[in-house]
């Protein structure tokens, strides 16, 4: 199959939509069809443990399903950024959380029938909260600490239903980083 | 939060993209922000195992990602469709597989930045292949047939990274319908 036209649709500060025409060179008499899908810059996640091995989440109102949500800390990768810079950005950004040593768990597709990006999945034990930053952080989001057990309590009660980020924890317990 | 305007900016035969205004009620002072997000039909994934408990998985040329992709069968729900309903015929139509008994495993959200819709995860086992349909499959799909011990190494290696897909699986798992 071969991309033969891409054209940009619309333009939003986040994402573009783009109109890509498709060919199939084994099917001459076939007709040219066209997909549409989304352009972005690639998504990052993190799974972030404390000390006390709790589990970092955040809770934040999300206007594509116009209500509230928890979610691991995640974000675009800015451009020039690198995956693994961008995912201690946001850990810092939406939770005050630092974190020095952070590992790829793997990168993922979030959705191949409608997003080109990747999502790329980090792992980080032992953050420590920033000294000046106990209370705060980005506006608009809660800081939610969750033991393991709670968390395994939470996905099986469809609480904690973000199937990005529970691919993501599924590749943390893949690679022995944590036991639910 | 409250959502005070939505509009569709561009149509395409399988989502709209929405403009949605968000006002905070707390912040009087605050400006109202739009945000752009992509309004579909619920998606459906079924994890189908055969009587001899490989996983039935699908490769096809994927748009959005310019590359051809492994997966589980998967689409939309129809409109006026029940999502157990759309499971077991996108497994039919994708694979030539039947399923009877197809149990719910969960209903996640496949994209809170940026779909508005659900993604309902299924599981079915002792799946039975089609009488007349012993090698067809949808135009454009391939059936790929894996033992457990494979869709673990694939997803290890980075050659099966559909999260959306990756986050049922472990909804099987931990609902104890498989063991990986």
């Amino acid at each position: 199959m071969i991309i033969t036209k891409k054209k940009v649709e619309f333009h939003t500060p986040w994402f573009e939509l783009v109109a890509k025409t498709v060919h199939d060179p084994s099917d001459p008499s076939g007709k040219d069809e066209s997909y549409y899908s989304i352009s972005a810059n690639d998504y990052v996640c993190i799974l972030a443990l404390t000390p006390e091995e709790k589990i970092i989440m955040v809770k934040q109102f999300r206007p594509s399903v116009e209500d509230y949500t928890l979610e691991l800390p995640a974000g675009y990768v800015d451009n020039g950024e690198t995956p693994l810079h961008a995912s201690q950005r946001e850990l810092q950004e939406e939770t005050g959380y630092l974190c020095k040593d952070v590992e790829l768990l793997g990168c993922l597709q979030p959705d191949t029938g409608r997003l080109g990006n990747h999502q790329w999945c980090f792992f980080a034990k032992n953050v420590i909260l920033e000294a000046h930053n106990e209370a705060n952080t980005e506006k608009g989001i809660t800081r939610v600490l969750l033991t393991k057990a709670e968390l395994k309590e939470y996905i099986l009660a469809g609480k904690f239903k973000h199937a990005l980020h529970l691919a993501s924890i599924y590749l943390a317990i893949l690679n022995n980083k944590i036991i639910l």
